[in-house]
């Protein structure tokens, strides 16, 4: 991945691109609250949102507009526009159409996404009447506001961005992402939005957009599927690709790089977090079962408060495994902190707690549960819980 | 139901058994942590255990005899012997036999349960050494020992006991429970004991226990399903059952009401829980559908925050309904706090915020969410979420 450099800062670095963020005062005041991204060339959009019934007004609109040629995505924080019925609805595409007017583009080019308050409708007048002001300050430099503007309970702002070399050039990919101040199955709403300046036929950027969120943002213990609003969106230029199959694995290798990257600094903002623990499960009996059993350990409020604990607690490890739904032969099953096995083939073996606490006291270290019956591994990135909460279950075990 | 009266006390009640608890010191000295229930005469057994695929030894000996005619049930607290292999299993069958010889009773008549930390073998010496005083220890008013000797994390001892009168004459029915001192998804071990004096064929016993688990300690946020050694046994004497239907009715009655008293005393130990709230989903599309639902309100950790908060964020519950996988539809869907709608077929509604609040800050409420699309209900217990967790979340949305 030698052809892949990563840059200073965040979304200024893709000028094809112009941003914008403004106080629009939506639920508090003096704070950035509204923001814009905008492409005068149609770009290609491909998004991964929320599976949740209950989905938001917004990922309701960028369901219907994903496969137009978007120009422009219209991101509010604050208010979720979601469980707002009809209203919530014609808000939405209200706001888009203004926004649409403003920018000379087809109001069905513009996507949009909210996150914040569920259950109360968008101060729609107050927003439309910013709008003018919005598009007055699109500018390229303005894309290093925007990782704040997006943020609800985030303690800091998240960006990333690179460049990457092709045959055809040199391209860049930013992106800015928001998830929740308390990771744990809760539905703190996660936004993410990618832009590159490397143009990819759509039903191509949708299945390699797709592979990667999978692989990140949908391995990470926010639940991805639980929000209302869970969005994440990538835009390219919307012309002929040129590339070859070098190329796109180049993309590709850019584009996995980038989501992990922003996945990372979601689960680095857990509320209270110590830590940013790998559970990586191994020889699952198959894919779903690989993923079912990472993410069931990964989520496990007693595997987190043990990691806080410095507690090489392998029985709630095990004991989520359990209740995975994955298959499970108990005399098969390992459990290893980095290298080393504390349960091996169903039965706990003595380990050296010296070498072990220096894992435990690691600011990163990797929990491998190998069910020893299949060939399929996933890995799930999640976060200690603080200490607040484990008071009581940080010292149940040990 | 004026035919059942509750009764002061617990076990000792119900004098066709006896009982004994002592300091075995398995992992702690002082405190009781080994205890026996005891019928010189066979019993019919019922039971209902854990479905974690890593369920601990005591929990598949007791599979493998709860169908047998049993004498006796041992039980310890502190070492859940779980995770612990075949030694685990060999160890749950030793104690068992040593018990049975004590008592000069089958082997096979003896079932076993267990609690506490996972991964450890049981000190199988020191307890078989303590059998013999446990055995000098049975009397009828031990009983009143045992709901104290089966804690763990919890805060006080759990017990019930009715009398019911049947046209064959009245008896009496005691039980006992542990949960744990947290009351969220975890691994928490949950043990019920009950023992009646009334004969119930088996498989009718069977029937109705598992019937009366699943509205009761099934219907609670301690995730049944989730820990290594959940385990719910009923005994009843094994005579041919002369009853009448309307007895059995009366028993079950008996049952039922036991059973959802034990399921309300374990949800009120709850870490720090001020409240102990109803999640009653009604009109879903199918009974799974209601269960589903119910579990995921009732299991939402910002739900239960929100209760802590008396914040009637009915947000966080239409999106706890959308991710349960249950069939929904947003414009049909409506939310009520007792009886005042917060949410009516998709749209938030205006509402009496000082009549709420009332209802926020009472010990006890009922939370209905209509899906208006079917006929199926199901009914979820609750607790909230102490302020050490909370902190982040209460304060979030209002």
């Amino acid at each position: 991945m030698s052809t892949i450099q990563e840059l200073a800062g965040g979304l200024e670095n893709v000028s094809l691109y112009k941003y914008a963020a403004i106080e629009c005062g939506i639920r508090y005041s003096n704070r950035l609250d509204l923001s814009l991204i905008y492409s005068s060339e149609p770009c290609w959009a491909a998004g991964v949102f929320t599976t949740n019934k209950m989905c938001a007004a917004p990922v309701i609109l960028c369901r219907e507009r994903i496969n137009n040629s978007i120009n422009a995505i219209l991101i509010n924080a604050t208010n979720a526009n979601a469980a707002t019925g009809k209203q919530g609805l014609e808000n939405a595409k209200l706001l888009t159409r203004e926004l649409s007017k403003l920018l000379s583009i087809d109001e069905n080019s513009v996507l949009m996404a909210s996150t914040g308050i569920i259950g109360v409708q968008l101060p729609v007048d107050k927003m439309k009447n910013s709008l003018p002001v919005l598009v007055n300050n699109l500018s390229i430099e303005a894309g290093a506001l925007l990782p704040r503007a997006i943020m609800t309970t985030d303690t800091f702002p998240k960006q990333y961005a690179i460049s990457f070399k092709t045959s055809t050039g040199l391209y860049t990919m930013a992106g800015i992402a928001k998830g929740a101040g308390m990771i744990a199955p809760n539905m703190a709403t996660l936004l993410c939005f990618v832009v590159t300046d490397f143009p990819v036929e759509q039903h191509i950027l949708q299945s390699l957009f797709y592979e990667s969120v999978n692989v990140s943002l949908n391995a990470i213990t926010i639940d991805g599927d639980m929000s209302t609003n869970d969005t994440a969106i990538i835009l390219s230029p919307a012309k002929p690709s040129v590339h070859n199959v070098d190329d796109i694995k180049t993309f590709n290798q850019a584009l996995h790089l980038m989501m992990k990257k922003l996945a990372h600094l979601i689960v680095s903002d857990a509320e209270g977090a110590t830590k940013c623990v790998t559970v990586k499960v191994i020889h699952a009996a198959n894919d779903g079962d690989a993923k079912k059993a990472a993410k069931s350990i990964a989520e496990s409020l007693l595997v987190k408060t043990a990691m806080f604990g410095n507690d090489p607690n392998w029985g709630r490890i095990a004991c989520a495994a359990g209740y995975s739904g994955a298959e499970l032969r108990e005399d098969k099953l390992s459990i290893y902190f980095d290298e080393i096995p504390l349960f091996k083939d169903g039965s706990p073996v003595e380990y050296d707690k010296e070498k072990l606490m220096i894992i435990l006291k690691k600011r990163e270290y990797t929990i491998t549960v190998d069910f020893g019956i299949g060939n399929s591994e996933f890995e799930f990135l999640t976060s200690d819980l603080s200490y607040d909460y484990v008071k009581i279950n940080a010292e149940y075990s040990t």
